[in-house]
């Protein structure tokens, strides 16, 4: 009989994240910021808009001139000017004088607000009649409005964005300071396994991990370093963990889904220098058995071999690991799941979490979820699947109908 | 008065995505080819697996010689060998014998099931009891059944996520056939406006449209190309925007916001060769001054000129075309929205879809949507935001605790 390993829970394993330290920074150019995480608080260092801004086109006018102006009473005005965008108006706006103004010019001093052109009418050159009265700030985004001085802008950890990154063009970061791009290791084990560029013998099929986890790596903001495929023996794997840990920041080890092979895994692990094997076993379905290690100030996973189990025990457990050692912030990291309706029954196995592959359909406006049952081996289930459905630990199964969450893959 | 345009409905501008053409297709290797759209469809050449696989660790042997065993009344089984590993066994397997298997093993010729470890004891090298009657089939993965010789891998349009690039990996396709990121031009206009590596003077503001544009069209798959800032003249705008038409698949010229900077907008895009205004005002709020043109074969965007507008115009409007156009087949251009609740009433301007800026809280496992109101040139309520919700042409207003559909941003 096979030892049966004892397991551990996927909160417990998600208590070790904060044992790993993240990533050094660098300074990189604005434009190549989108998605990376800013490595420490930025301090907005002046107003803005700096000047107080016309968000119409019209006259800008001090709101006391017009007040009481209706249609049949209009308010007239004299046109002490026009202000040429971009430039700072070189006149004052006393009461009962209007300036020309467009979309985004300067509000020329003595001007408090803007009246918007559809409200106003030429007499002749030098008068308008106002036909509104509005009440001061009106129309225009005053000094500081959208930020202020000396507030934070982006806080360390936080994501740029699109958003973020027109907020850091407006205070003129052209480079910015960002946690470099994790650079994850992945190793393929397993006697059986060829590389894609080879034809299979007879017992032996390609190397699908390797793709799969590079291709996960990416999509979470760290960068692969693949190490191939390594022999299932004590001084190949031995070689190739010692390599991939000391050229990369985490590393994830797949394949080796024998007893045996798990038996060696824990051996090397336990070899490496300043080891600690954190879990060895984690309670989920699929991927129990996986393997965390810390090894130096380093993450090791020993991922189950099965294409499907390796890329839920990514998406699931390993990827929090990776967006923390990439700097993103604890509250930043969110797994939205999106509501659907379960299409059929399912059953699950107690004691574990259990992660069930669904496909979405829309029907009548209505999100369904339909499980793809399947082995963990199969990979057209991935590949038909939009996302996962999480079973609790002590749930035995859904009914037909049941509302549930699914996680987008 | 200025001139009203009509305005045309979001329905009727996707009904134009079809007329701009899909881009041409390249070769790249498949490391490179995470979420790039496939350009052609892809046939298996084998089956996958091809050959029977173990998924489990313990006996190959013919599930005919098991019937009945049990706990009580095991079966004994002569061990006839082991298999190794990426090995095809040289033996045969007949009734009444097994042979030592390891999860991702081939069975023996005449093995038609494999019987778990667990299920079985060695009385002696050449004996084993078995405590479980199998089934054929059994804790095996049979040939083809993952993916069978001759059937659609993967469709034209499908974009490749982590599982398609391991398809791709299992059936050996180390380059593969994606169309083309399209370069997308970015011009900013407006005499306000100066680089992000410029103090700006009194009345002015750094470009951040540019910014912006460009993370969301990296975002989309797409390439900008950035044009830069240029003046508000006819001369220097025709220049420019015959350049970028030249250069790119697509462009989005942002700015000029008022009046007379969208009629010099539309006078230029109208003057150059072969081109059509499609749309010239959109029925949504923030973003109705939106142009659409089609010269030659190219959408030609006059986007609005406040952030918020110009980041809502290209999520809602502009990236349907720019998915279109990198390839991504219509029915893989999901727009998933989150479901939350409404923290408080909000109101809408009958006529236009609108579109509200929203905060995410989860507050004892209940979503709620925050609006964030503001004035389309604030970009700190982008900042704050964690995504969109649509308020329909004909909505006044929603409530409190209303469920609302939310578009992440």
């Amino acid at each position: 009989m096979k030892d049966f390993f004892k397991v551990t829970d996927l909160d417990q394993i998600f208590a070790f994240i904060s044992k790993f330290p993240v990533i050094a920074s660098e300074t990189i150019p604005l434009p190549d910021a989108t998605d990376r995480i800013v490595a420490a608080n930025i301090i907005s260092n002046a107003d803005l808009p700096d000047f107080d801004r016309s968000t119409m086109d019209g006259y800008a006018v001090r709101a006391a001139s017009t007040f009481g102006a209706s249609d049949g009473n209009p308010a007239y005005l004299n046109i002490k000017g026009s202000v040429a965008m971009g430039e700072h108006p070189d006149f004052f706006i006393d009461s009962g004088e209007a300036a020309l103004i467009s979309t985004g010019g300067m509000l020329p001093d003595g001007a408090d607000s803007v009246v918007m052109v559809e409200h106003t009418e030429p007499i002749d050159d030098t008068t308008i009649e106002v036909y509104k009265s509005i009440a001061p700030g009106s129309n225009m985004v005053e000094i500081g409005e959208d930020i202020a001085k000396g507030s934070i802008l982006l806080n360390c950890g936080q994501k740029i964005r699109p958003q973020e990154a027109g907020l850091l063009a407006a205070f003129g970061h052209e480079s910015i300071n960002v946690y470099k791009k994790p650079l994850i290791g992945i190793i393929s084990t397993g006697d059986e396994l060829c590389p894609v560029d080879t034809a299979p013998n007879p017992g032996k099929i390609r190397d699908i991990n390797t793709y799969t986890l590079s291709a996960m790596v990416q999509k979470t903001g760290g960068i692969p370093l693949v190490f191939g495929i390594v022999k299932d023996d004590f001084d190949s794997l031995h070689l190739i963990c010692s390599k991939a840990l000391a050229e990369s920041d985490m590393v994830l080890i797949s394949g080796g889904s024998s007893v045996g092979m798990r038996d060696l895994t824990i051996k090397i692990l336990s070899s490496l220098s300043d080891s600690k094997i954190l879990a060895h076993g984690i309670s989920i379905s699929p991927g129990k058995p996986t393997i965390l290690a810390k090894i130096g100030n380093k993450a090791f996973w020993g991922m189950p071999g099965p294409v499907v189990s390796a890329m839920i025990v990514f998406t699931i457990v390993v990827k929090p690991f990776v967006e923390h050692v990439k700097g993103l912030a604890a509250g930043e990291r969110h797994l939205w799941r999106l509501p659907a309706l379960l299409m059929r029954n399912i059953s699950s196995s107690q004691g574990r979490t259990e992660f069930v592959r669904v496909r979405l359909l829309e029907k009548d406006g209505v999100l369904w979820a339909e499980p793809l049952p399947g082995k963990s081996t199969l990979i057209n289930t991935m590949v038909k699947a939009d996302g996962l459905i999480e079973m609790g630990l002590n749930i035995e199964g859904l009914e037909k109908g049941s509302e549930v969450s699914v996680i987008l893959l």
